[in-house]
């Protein structure tokens, strides 16, 4: 097992635990004993079985189940949520224990920094993504109409254990989710990390490296005011094109397509070769990607309009100057393009993918 | 003209400006400048022509209106204003405006801190309740149907305008409101406001001495692990005779009926004097005080046991051992009291107001 303490200038530190088989050991148990308070897992309803109640028993604590899917990241689920904390007499010393993938993290993070005005959280991620991004840097977040995670807070768990024995009942294109947003973090910090996936996949050793990349960059910004922004690389076009498909795409295949299509237009605009543009596609080759079916230009621009880097009405991109490197344009970590140039990688989307 | 900053160990430090005339002029264009983004007034429409509509053309700001009343303190508001957020296409560089009293300041901070994972935010109290109480401290919330202020977060402004001149449009209850505040900030720190108010309303001063008091406590302690619960004296019955009111109570003859019967609690203890005791009930002779018509006993008791002070289920109070000191209990600032003692307070409550 490796433990890590993120440090954040936000609220509080992290410690943050990586290793097999954790899941109801120590730490866990050390944990909620050191807090004292009353549990409360609220669990993916699909762990119920598989890890929920087990882990409810050691624990003795009680279970709040949330159904599976982003739908459930929405105000109607947090507040359906936080009627059942109250039902169960929860008060500011109740630890809410968030068992899941993502959009579990997210709606439990955001749940608990709400209720009571905060209470002590802790995050067990159950999958890829989770792992190595959502459950990682403090964000937490709900979906409204106008976009995804344009609700929230920042609120750093008090503790986040992965467990990658988790990992073993997890569903092919659950794990590819994952593996988009390891690769995005190659592509805009660690080379070595492409380097490994194309040598085959090395599981645990591709995990530690983007998690400690996401610790490194989240560490120095914790806001987004800059820095942090690169880890959007993919995510303008990858959100936008889940916002049109409403939310029917895989995270992973539009954040796949999206580092293709913002890599293109790094090319386009001068900043990337065409040599690292193309070994781009074929990092991520073992994604079946094709737009939605009710894809147009039109809407994306709309669904993009939202993004949360945008400032005056003008979209901004994080672009990449070489596989391993976004480029820091004077701090800002993203820029705008022109709409020529825009609409010209749109339309190279459309042709490769429509 | 005074200025303070209140120091904050939670997010960032809030400029505090006291004084007459302050809205639509410098300080407020001079914030508004530095902060570069666009600007956004959220009030209630009880102001709308009386400051709201010029201070957006002084400010080229966009408005909303909120309804006027606790009722507006909800998810459902929330989720209205931060839709017409969107609208308005806002983002992260949007600076949001609170006009209004406690109900507009809390509502707006909540959404503020939650929009975009948080957006500048700037309160103008407008009633000396929410000038002396609800905008400093950071605090932010909403009620659901479990109590109030149960949902929120701590997100301090980056500026609190208070501007004595609203205050002279002011209704005589809504002034009592921030009159119960006052008297209970002299109760539980500092004895010379209740002697500058027995003496006759030295307006100006007082409110002074008020928020100074309350910045004394809150920076001792933003998040409220002790010290800042003594600002909770009076509200766990006040609180309670809210709620079983559905909100009809006006919040100072609530607060002031419960200082005086968690005085009279004090008392019965064993830790305040009977002479010290009947002085606090003169001090309050302003208000006309009787319990809710639908008063029981065990509706208040209910109410009661949502309070944030409680653990292991048991209710706790702050309590005072003279006028200007509430007493520590170890750094717990509160605690339990037997069933019998509370039962006798409550008692003594119905046979005085009932």
């Amino acid at each position: 097992m490796e433990k890590w303490i993120i440090h954040s200038d936000l609220t509080s530190d992290s410690e943050l635990f990586v290793g097999e088989n954790l899941m109801g050991q120590y730490p866990l148990i050390d944990l909620c004993q050191k807090l004292k308070g009353h549990v409360v897992i609220c669990s993916d309803v699909a762990l119920k079985n598989l890890y929920a109640k087990k882990l409810s028993e050691t624990l003795n604590a009680d279970l709040i189940f949330i159904p599976s899917g982003e739908k459930s990241k929405s105000f109607e689920t947090a507040n359906k949520v936080l009627g059942q904390l109250f039902k169960l007499q929860c008060r500011r010393d109740t630890v809410l224990i968030a068992l899941g993938g993502g959009v579990t993290t997210d709606l439990v993070g955001f749940v608990a920094s709400i209720f009571m005005r905060g209470i002590p959280f802790i995050s067990i991620p159950t999958t890829l993504l989770a792992m190595v991004d959502a459950s990682i840097g403090g964000k937490t977040g709900i979906d409204i109409s106008y976009g995804k995670n344009l609700i929230g807070s920042f609120y750093p768990p008090h503790a986040i254990i992965c467990d990658f024995k988790t990992l073993e009942s997890l569903p092919e294109n659950e794990y590819l989710n994952g593996v988009a947003e390891i690769i995005k973090m190659g592509l805009i910090q660690d080379a070595s990390i492409c380097e490994l996936f194309m040598q085959g996949l090395q599981k645990n050793e591709l995990i530690y490296k983007a998690i400690q990349g996401k610790i490194k960059i989240v560490e120095q910004d914790p806001k987004e005011k800059g820095l942090r922004r690169i880890l959007n690389f993919g995510h303008t076009i990858g959100h936008g094109l889940e916002s049109i498909s409403d939310y029917q795409m895989a995270h992973g295949e539009a954040v796949a397509l999206g580092c293709i299509v913002e890599s293109y237009l790094s090319m386009i605009l001068g900043f990337l070769s065409q040599n690292d543009f193309e070994l781009i596609q074929k990092l991520f080759r073992r994604f079946s990607l094709h737009l939605p079916k009710n894809f147009r230009r039109d809407s994306i621009l709309k669904a993009m309009s939202f993004d949360k880097k945008n400032i005056n009405n003008a979209l901004r991109f994080v672009l990449i100057d070489r596989i391993g490197h976004a480029i820091p344009f004077q701090g800002d970590y993203c820029r705008s393009t022109s709409e020529v140039e825009l609409l010209k990688a749109l339309q190279w989307m459309e042709d490769q993918y429509g």
